[in-house]
């Protein structure tokens, strides 16, 4: 066993605890220790963007095998504001969760962001358009105009410290600029520099202000550049994070992203927690423990539930044996008397009470409980998915588990 | 213990066991008992519209304390359709609630509703022009517009029941035409004659029919009238009903619905149980059971709770002594700091874990959960306000037990 506190002065609550590694690839077994509880990893972090995951309470995340969960400094800071939430308590008190949490920065929804996915974003999927709310980007920081009402407001390192302060997520994560995919090297390299002196700027107003009871993450960009990556990784490691973050554009498609993911990951000091921001694909997730991975968040299980779909795994081949997605449309009309549940191995309460057939029904009424039966699910299915991960890698049967999770699409 | 089951015939799986009659009003206490299982009355009914109680689990329900749901043929019947709901189980398995069950027949809606609220209808609130989508009353029946597709359907005595027998209620309804608050008396009087024959021949379709699976209730008409209400009463008396069901128009203000409603109860057969149809307020209970009313639906709970508003009774007086309604709007800015749950005394979810701020919050940023913990709150509000009316009647408490319920607009 291998207890990891690498800069015990800054963060006396926190250690990242290794408790196995795999000879045979970089994966690890580990828990993250917060004042708010402990995490198993590698986990999933779901997004919970207005300090709400959509449509569930606390006790049902809970139910679902949930440990943490993340919101976004963006949204929040627009809409109630940092101070009436910790004017209520904080995040962990005021949503009901009291377990630990995780917010980012701000900077990825400013800079990246007008409407859209954050995963087809830092997949390189999206145009790269800068959003129109983003007014300018200077040494101090940048400014926007809010989503809500148009009012321009300004965000620097220091700001995001502090409105993450008021937050009081468990976790938090410095400013940096998330390069767009399609921008050159140069500007990338002008941009890592600024966002190293940010991240620098980001440390000293956390050290500043620091009660303890938060943990600072930094932030690795460069883009698909392997000398700029390399930069990056270097400057993360010299300073004294609790944790490194993998953020920015990982290129133009999937094995694109794995060598970036891959590359990165070598260069990092292995004692700390790693993070994989906004990605979270099933496949992607047996990627990334491969190369050393902690935690990893992405939208896509609580957004497509939103949209009428449930995540399933190679189980549901017994039913179509030509499925080849990580999920199925429950909008589909041959769904219309199917008495199944959507996965009869799926322990959540979903699939112990309401059937295909229903959950059709309920999405061609558009009715409420659709949405939250289909999130519900897909939340269950993500821990359990990481359940067998964490056990896959502790028994060396990680590729047994991905045969079973991983529909091919061939 | 008086044990009525008085047309053991044609319901041998059902009874209305009354354990306790009050001597100080018609109050009583009892329990119906269904095939799906057995309901205490007083009892409430909630809406499940659509074969759903919006954004709650049939756990969810369960755990409130909920024992009966009522769904609207109209809506079934037109999506996914009876046949539907028939192949994939019925109703109680194919919602996955497994309880007792009640419809109606399809002709509240058809006949009164084009949009707005049940309870403002048959309280004389509303305009009561005829829904456009109403084609035409013949002695057969009803043709109408689907409000889905404008396709044109038709509905009979005989094809009410085979749409209720499809979808597998405990207890169904004959169909009967609801007349509107402001026609005269001819032609009320001409409707209610056209309802006892449909009346009859929705037993006769019932009769013919039955698997004992379903008990069926008549329906008083009348409007304000006494002496139609009076030929209503004896008509359903004296058919082999196994319940009665009072409806239509009941005035134009609280006072006249609870005239007309004191005068009908005084004409019916007290061994069989009595539902007033699309009533349900928390002081029109009080009224209700009084008179020996045994079951309420009514849409304002679960309905008000996704417009953001929360049941509360008079311990909420504590926070604020001048307030005069059954609810509080979380939206109301006044909830933004506000860290109190709805209800300390409440035992829901909603309650327990998350405050009058958060919902508030959830409220403005438009977020699922909002309206799934409202709907929850309500819910265990109508539960535990039945549960002591219960009570109230069998200690002789129950003008005690309305103090505290009901919050006096004076």
């Amino acid at each position: 066993m291998n207890w990891c506190s690498p800069t015990m002065n800054l963060y006396p609550k926190f250690s990242f605890h290794q408790t196995y590694k795999s000879p045979s690839s970089k994966a690890r077994i580990g828990q993250l220790v917060t004042p708010h509880g402990n995490v198993d990893t590698p986990a999933f972090i779901f997004c919970g963007t207005k300090a709400t995951v959509k449509g569930v309470f606390p006790s049902q995340l809970r139910a679902a095998g949930t440990q943490i969960i993340l919101s976004n400094t963006y949204h929040l800071m627009l809409q109630p504001g940092s101070h009436t939430v910790k004017q209520n308590g904080g995040l962990q008190k005021w949503t009901g969760w009291n377990g630990p949490m995780f917010t980012d920065s701000g900077g990825f929804q400013i800079f990246s962001l007008g409407h859209g996915s954050v995963a087809a974003e830092v997949k390189g999927q999206r145009n790269t358009q800068r959003p129109k709310t983003l007014l300018k980007i200077h040494e101090d920081g940048a400014t926007f105009k809010s989503y809500l009402d148009g009012k321009v407001h300004k965000l620097t390192p220091e700001s995001s410290i502090q409105v993450q302060k008021d937050l009081g997520a468990d976790l938090i994560v410095v400013l940096d600029e998330c390069t767009p995919f399609h921008v050159d090297k140069t500007y990338t390299a002008s941009s890592l520099h600024r966002t190293h002196r940010w991240g620098k700027r980001s440390l000293q107003a956390f050290q500043d202000t620091s009660d303890e009871s938060q943990a600072l993450y930094g932030i690795i960009q460069g883009g698909i550049y392997e000398d700029l990556r390399k930069i990056g990784a270097d400057f993360v490691n010299d300073q004294p994070f609790f944790a490194h973050a993998v953020g920015g554009s990982l290129g133009k498609n999937k094995s694109q992203m794995q060598d970036v993911v891959s590359y990165t990951m070598s260069l990092l000091d292995p004692s700390r927690p790693v993070h994989l921001l906004g990605i979270g694909g099933v496949e992607d997730i047996f990627h990334g423990v491969r190369q050393g991975i902690d935690t990893f968040d992405c939208v896509h299980p609580t957004r497509i539930a939103r949209h009428g779909c449930a995540l399933v795994n190679s189980d549901y081949l017994q039913y179509d044996s030509s499925h080849r997605k990580d999920h199925i449309n429950l909008r589909n009309a041959r769904f219309v008397h199917d008495t199944h549940p959507i996965d009869d191995q799926c322990p959540c309460e979903t699939c112990h009470t309401l059937t295909r057939g229903y959950i059709h029904h309920l999405l061609k009424a558009h009715e409420l409980l659709a949405m939250n039966a289909l999130t519900l699910h897909n939340i269950t299915f993500m821990n359990r998915l990481l359940n067998d991960v964490r056990d896959g890698i502790r028994s060396e049967t990680l590729n047994t588990v991905e045969q079973r999770w991983v529909i091919s699409r061939a």
